[in-house]
Formats: structure tokens, C-alpha cells, sequence
């Protein structure tokens, strides 16, 4: 027998769709929902479609945006000579968080994965080339995520740019800020170790 | 400067508002709803109208439902004389689950708790009370949670049926099934050896 009304069980059913969100965490939600004043539930609903209808991609950078050129890309106080290529538009957000980069970005949305059926093609790496070549670009920074999917969609970049008159880096790799070398992984101490630097 | 355009960081901050999605998760779900096919996008929002409009409280039990008497009261096959009272209609939920269980219900739709200004008037007591005057009920099954509050609100109920001729009972204290007696905390031992039963 259902234990719930069916336009509650279906309400459960689209929260337990959501990644990370279980069966029990998927009621727990549904139940606050039900519980919300009429208005803020349908504020909810209207923020889903209103996202989803309004939010684009910038047509330079691809980066998410509310139409048209992105804040970022449309702003003359940004470096439009040095592009960080990141994987996702919530890396964009964590490197403004620095405040360290004022140049460009430009947002792949996914890495090259061929377990995921993911070739160079599935992201946008096209527009990027294109963007380098109109020749205005002095350096690419790859700053995707350093696992091997990460590695491998900046060295396929790289050599694709290597065409070009553009200087291509890649973040530095080494111990994070407050970390422990004794929770330090082997990889991690390499790189920190071959990059290290005079103090 | 804003890192997401205003309608997707509308979504996320809906997102966070839910209990037990911080920050991050939310970003995450705004991200992956965003990635949602248009249609599904829609039927997520419609899913949260809906539910909203559709789900009402049974007059009788206060469970959840979809429109006038939940299929429990309205079932001719549940024993009509006996009244299992839960907490909230997740408890429903799980007491169905065990099967075992063929009397009606009462949703009190939360417990009696002075510290978070929940007081017997603001849960559904008096619409059990006059379940009970009707007198046809002869058990009423307390099952709300075994700590404090729950534990209070069970009393408090039991002492207000006290004027009716009907039998209140508790759910048993124990060790639960597939625990291990080292992980049971005092209070729960207690418990288990002073229900103990011959075999």
C-alpha cells in the first residue's frame, strides 16, 4: 500500500533524484516543503523555472550569466590578454574568491572523460581555440581540477594552443595553505617537492 | 561581486534554506537542476505546487492525503477500535513498514515542547480527544518517540484519557533487533530488564 499521498510521494520522488540526496533525506525535504507558508512554496517552484529559464551561458566565456556577456567579460577592469579555462562554473566563483585574478575565464562545463563518454567535442574547447586565436590572448592558465581527468583535458588543451603565440601555465601544484605534511598524500609531496622555490 | 547571476543564486539560496543543505549542497543542486532538461526543470516546480495544493490533513487521523478521508480511515479492513498515536506521518510510514500494525492512526503533528513554544493546543490532541469520547475505541497505542519530549507528550495524553473507557498503552522499550547489547546505553538496558519476558 503507498504510505503517502501520491502528490507527496511524487514531491519525494524529485528530491531523491538530486545527487546526494538519499530516500530519507528526499521525505525530510519534501515534509519541510509541505510545511512552508503557500507563498514560499511557490517561491521555491518559481526560482527552479525562473533559473532555468534565465540563466544562459556567456557567449565568450560560457560561463553561467542572466543573458548576454557576463559580468566578468563585459567589465574593462579585467584582463581580457589572460583566460583561466576552469571545468565549472562554481570554479569561477572559487577563484574570484582569491581576489588574486583579474583576467578572463573560460568555463568548459565538464572534463574530457571517455569512461563518461565525454570527448573534446562534448565541452567547450572550439570556442576557446577560437577565442586564442583571434590573437589578443598572452596566457591561458589551465586550472582544472588536478585529478586525472582534470590533468589530462589541460594537456589536450595545451597541445591544441601549442599552434598559437600564447603562453599556456597551469596552477601550481604543492601542500594546501594550513594543511599537515603528515596527511600530505605522495603525489602531493612530489610536486610540492619539485616545485619548491627560494625563500 | 556577485559570483552566480541573480536567478541562479536565487536558487541556491532556496536550495539552503532547506534543513540540512548548507552552502555547498545547495550550490550543488541549484548546478544540477539547472542541467535538468526544460520539462523536468517544470515538473520538479510543479511537483512542489502541487503537493502543496493537493496534500491535506484526513479530518479524521490528520495524516497526510490527497483530499478528504486518508485510504486508511476510509479502509474497511483496519480495525476501527484501535488508535496508534504518532508524532508526525513519517511515523506512519514506518510503523506500515512493519506489517504488523491493523488499527487506525493519529497524527499529532508534532509533540508538546515548552522550549520551542509547542504547546497541547498546537498539536492535534483535542481532535483525539473527541475520537475517544465518540467511544468506540478501545486501545489507544502511544508511539511517539521515546525521548523526552515525546515521552511527556505520551503522558500528557494519557493522563487526559484517563476520564475514557479505553485502554492506553506505550510502545515497548528494548534492545532493538540486531543490536548489540555493548552499544545500549543505560537507560535503554534499564528498560529492556524491567520489560523482560519469560521464553
Amino acid at each position: 500500500m503507498e504510505y503517502f499521498p501520491a502528490p507527496l510521494e511524487k514531491l519525494v520522488e524529485q528530491f531523491a533524484r538530486l545527487p546526494g540526496i538519499g530516500g530519507k533525506s528526499a521525505q525530510r525535504l519534501a515534509f519541510f516543503v509541505l510545511g512552508l507558508p503557500e507563498t514560499e512554496a511557490r517561491e521555491f517552484a518559481d526560482a527552479i523555472v525562473d533559473a532555468k529559464k534565465n540563466v544562459t551561458c556567456c557567449p565568450v566565456c560560457q560561463n553561467f550569466t542572466a543573458g548576454g556577456l557576463c559580468p566578468i567579460c563585459s567589465s574593462p577592469r579585467r584582463d581580457a590578454s589572460v583566460i583561466c579555462v576552469v571545468a565549472d562554473p562554481r570554479d569561477v566563483a572559487a577563484m574570484e574568491r582569491s581576489r588574486e585574478y583579474n583576467g578572463q575565464y573560460h568555463v568548459l562545463h565538464g572534463v574530457i572523460s571517455p569512461m563518461n563518454h565525454v570527448g573534446p567535442d562534448d565541452i567547450a574547447i572550439k570556442s576557446l581555440v577560437s577565442r586564442v586565436a583571434k590573437g589578443d590572448v598572452k596566457e591561458v592558465i589551465m586550472a582544472t581540477n588536478p585529478d586525472t581527468e582534470g590533468e589530462a583535458t589541460a594537456m589536450y588543451i595545451a597541445r591544441l594552443l601549442k599552434n598559437f603565440d600564447v603562453r599556456v601555465t597551469r596552477l601550481a601544484y604543492g601542500i594546501p595553505v594550513g594543511g599537515h605534511l603528515e596527511f600530505a598524500d605522495d603525489a602531493t609531496l612530489m610536486r610540492a617537492l619539485e616545485g619548491r622555490q627560494d625563500i
